[in-house]
């Protein structure tokens, strides 16, 4: 099959804030084509939106609905493929169920939905389907991730003892959802949001990513979560104790009110015989640190990397490649998972590396046992997943 | 005018570095489109190339001189607008001739040609065509380099006493030229690489750089370069001292036999009252420096950021933009001004922060300069442009 | 008064770690003389460690009962001012129980004593005997530490909200006890390091770090420590949430087995305007950090540090200052306020500024409840001081 | 023997900075007291400063001429063992002559004398006394210095082709010594600095330490050196390309012009195989760099250090070592020299790493080669050494 992929999304208008990421992600390898949207629940305002993509306002419709329908009543060479979901959370689940029931791949943002209830019923639909279904944990996109998944599985570091886990932002220490800020105005509202504010939006990439990297499940935890700014409804920082499936400790803490601090999502993982740390701010450095040896900066694009992680950059070492890069690693394997459906063939071993459903499943089990948790003073609490 | 601006590319075919690179600039924004191409001289791995972007075989030419005779028979709706050059060094003052004189405008890989003489009568051909003429000095590109302009423009740094400019690499460091590696290969052959190798690879980046954000003129210099891999025809290491037109002194080396440096571009500029560091590899800090307060780490994205690089941000802090968003900045900044040129309307003063001619002459200039200094044993010479 | 003050060393003979710390310590300024010992139990080992030290073999005793008895009865111009109690943690509480009684001040290393109970006994005999007691918690000794202080006391980052402290080591992640080494035998040895291991040799520092430069104290705390290593007796590991008396929540975690992990005490501090960042391994950076202006690097023996920094520096900025100035410190300020409690003079307030019986309980009080609560399955336990 | 090594101090009375370091580097191991002192040329003044130490007023001169005098004819069991001389530059010569003419070995700061031609006296002063010389550039007493040092001996790095040093500052950037700054004020005066400013105060470390780890010599230069600060008589910055005498290139830069910098001397050197980055900011850190393998980062007090490396560290890893300890290893090396030599014991090789006569020569050649490189308009010129 020779020709992009293609693809609708829902939500994203003008305004929104990872829509354009999602648009940035899918253009940079061109292998994806936006061929049409429903980015409004206000159909001028779609067609307003769809116009600065270039795209002619029969194809840009009012909801998602429309969307669905009146694309699958097209010609198959000019049907989109998948639709990608860039919506508030509460969103998330009807515009996937009716995508995926309506015979489209769906890539979505995360959190898969608003709850966990809807997740395992997601997860239901997807297998039905016969569908994909990929999520966008894009921090799982950076080849270093990737390089300190493959050192753990591999056993380089032993077994695994200890994982700290970080997600420190500032920019809602103050009330700023008060004054209009529309990125912070749906994330502070449980019924846009869930039942998580922190916890949901950045809790849960923390959790994902401490899981992707180790191979480990988190079994239980003890929370601790706080909304620091009066009048707000739900948490904006949060403390959790770990305890993962094979015997090892850990930490997991992410905040919206730590002042000063950018998107400062972070990791150290500790085996018996190395360990590891990894800062999104400064992506393509990851430290391998041992006790009898220096450490050792291993860094993005270098010839002895992993193959995933090798195959996971795009131009050589020293040419920083940042989040967009990541976020687009998710695209580019999403979509050749889907052309090789649509070709019908076997998808290599990379393609498959990106987030799907399960992981949206253990995401909203670990938003449900943190909220458990912390209103029962930080009981140790299972992961319902 | 709403459609995408169009692009055909010169070089860049399979096999190709700079050429991929190129493209993903092109498309990160959604603004720009491939529409043809002539990916290689040999006409079938220009179809080969071709196809891998989902160019139909009639748009994917032999020659750059068929491509832009084709493509200017087209009809106006479907030719394209400009081109994008990205072969070795000795090409591009041809094909940047038989573009403009064919009526397109021209985004070009730097050096802009072989030799100064090259530079001095590309600018006036650009000037008669009334075309627009680009060059990817791409590192001005960088959020935190407009910054930096901007500082020292607005007087915060006092007037400009030193700089120091660096770029070491160390992938030359043993003669890779001579088991077929194509980067290599070409880039150390004078035939195709101009007077200078690193000093012209990569020291033109360092120069166009210092003069950039200091918005001062190298005067003279006194350079020391050096083959120190045997049996190598082009430099691939050079010290030089610099003098600016103000007064200022300076420091610029550049090397590819720094063993273990990936592509360590760096800068620091101090002036009477203040200081600036910039490091490529980390791009999306600055360091101001002071004698009485604290350093501060200004960095891309954030609230108190100048007019220019906020503009060249995408994504919010802490987010990390990496070397294709700068890269992609060159491509938006002149895609937007061939879109008002193409609408007959003023283009914004962000839109014409790209590199132009006058740059491509300054850096061939600079190389003459370096390459004779250091044949005279570093005898003060002055840059003739 | 014109001359050294004079100290005995308790412990600290040939083969231990922290005793040689003390003694750098007491040497840096000059101001303080070591005339005595009793540096091993075994009085002829006592001796030949005295020797190394230059000391004439009477003043080095087999005891410290002997030492305190002995030195007692010297005439005043001789005798040792105060003892410096540099053993292992169960002879703390004796050794400076008969110190202070035989009349000597006292500087101990930390933890104070063996448990809670002696700690508060210990503070009993401090204030009857009328004498000076100092600790060595010596983080507090460096001049950021002192900066962040005052950065928070001063109001500059409003109300604190959270704090996250880390101290990871990794040099036991390894049974290392059992081979030997004579650092790592006290330390996992209930009988002669106390209730907890990793908690009370470096969680200690961690928690008198948090509440130095906060001026909080911790009220309540939820704790899941750990022993990772086989057959070892006392934990290794231990994660630690945190409730403080304003309402600020925290986290601290300490480990011995984070392999690769050298001495990485670190901490941050986030009130409603501001945030803080100190990292031990790199002392004379503090970063500053704000919502709407760049992060600010503050430096040791910068001209903008407050009064206590400003003092607590020896040399000019970029001449790094380390450990061992730290850990003197808190020599020279116990050591003034010994001279000054011989002169009868008013010391100053800078000279009050170290650790004392009251950090010890503190410290005690943390430990117990740290063993406490993991033994609950880490139900909140207050500290009971 | 069994006594600490006794010296007196020419120079360093109240007001002074760098004698405080010295009797801070002497102190700290507890092998070396300070038992005289010409502290001023002024007799009270001299007496006042020696009282601050604990000194008797007769162990306190009016003058070097006097001390040296006075302490030779006291008795062996009470006379100082070497001088240390930590007066500006042009009393350098005279009293480090002095004292060797004397029967005492010395320790003088650097530059070791005011002009090459005095350096060159004073080597043959030093070979006919017959004593021991030592200069603190005690920048080469840090340990990863020396285990860059023997990193290049062993080869590690291959044939050594550019190293790049810098010793940037800003304290100088106005004219601080107009306004009494008594550090600024002679160090701009040629009368009592010498020839150059900058380059002798600081570009001589530099130029020190480049030799030091390369174990190669600078065979000649080119400089650019520049007053920048108005009626300054010496540089305060200064620019120069070096050529070293196995063919390697180089480029080192002083400067106290550079508005924001501490002390941040720093080194980078590449050989053919690999690559070391040292910045004495943060000391305890030396990367070391290969093509095809991970950055490597050796830090002080590791298992993996080499001998000399090993034996300069005090602490533990992560404990970090400073500016001070790195110049007590000059001091604690010379007294262990000195102890050989009354000892008649044969020194080992560690002991004999510290900066001799030949040191001070070498940088003496070199500050005039630099004088005389700028006066010729950065023509070549070899050091005179």
């Amino acid at each position: 099959m020779s020709r992009k992929i293609r693809y609708g999304m829902i939500g994203g208008g003008r305004g929104a804030f990872i829509g354009g990421v999602h648009r940035i992600a899918a253009n940079i390898d061109g292998q994806i084509e936006l061929v049409c949207g429903a980015f409004s629940s206000d159909p001028q305002r779609s067609k307003d939106s769809g116009a600065d993509f270039f795209l002619s306002a029969d194809r840009c419709y009012g909801s998602f609905e429309e969307m669905i329908t009146k694309e699958a009543a097209l010609p198959a060479d000019q049907r989109m493929d998948f639709v990608s979901i860039v919506t508030p959370n509460h969103v998330h689940f009807p515009a996937a169920k009716a995508a995926l029931e309506g015979g489209f791949h769906v890539l979505s943002d995360k959190p898969a939905t608003l709850n966990l209830e809807e997740a395992k019923a997601l997860a239901e639909i997807v297998e039905k389907s016969g569908k994909l279904y990929g999520l966008t944990h894009n921090y799982t996109g950076y080849p270093m991730v990737k390089q300190a998944r493959e050192m753990v599985s591999s056993g380089q570091l032993g077994k695994i003892r200890k994982v700290v886990v970080e997600y420190p932002q500032g920019w809602l220490a103050t009330r700023i959802e008060a004054s209009g800020q529309k990125q912070a105005e749906w994330r502070t509202d449980p019924k846009r949001s869930g039942a998580a504010g922190c916890i949901g939006d950045i809790g849960t990439h923390a959790e994902n990513l401490a899981e992707y990297i180790t191979g480990l499940k988190i079994s239980e935890l003890a929370a601790d979560i706080t909304s620091f700014v009066e009048g707000r409804q739900l948490d904006d920082d949060g403390n959790v104790l770990l305890r993962f499936d094979n015997g090892a400790k850990g930490i997991l803490h992410a905040s919206q009110i730590s002042v000063g601090e950018e998107n400062n999502l972070n990791i150290r993982i500790y085996g018996e015989k190395g360990g590891l740390e990894w800062r999104q701010q400064e992506p393509n450095t990851l430290l391998a640190k041992w006790n009898d040896q220096p450490t050792q900066i291993y860094r993005t694009a270098s010839g002895y990397l992993c193959q995933a992680a090798a195959a996971a950059g795009r131009i050589p070492g020293g040419h920083p490649e940042g989040y967009l890069e990541a976020f687009a690693n998710i695209y580019r394997n999403f979509a050749a998972h889907v052309r090789s459906e649509i070709d019908g063939t076997a998808p290599d071993a990379n393609v498959l590396d990106y987030p799907k459903i399960e992981d949206g499943v253990r995401g909203m089990a670990f938003i449900e046992a943190v909220v458990q948790s912390s209103a029962e003073n930080a009981a140790w609490t299972k992961l319902n997943a």
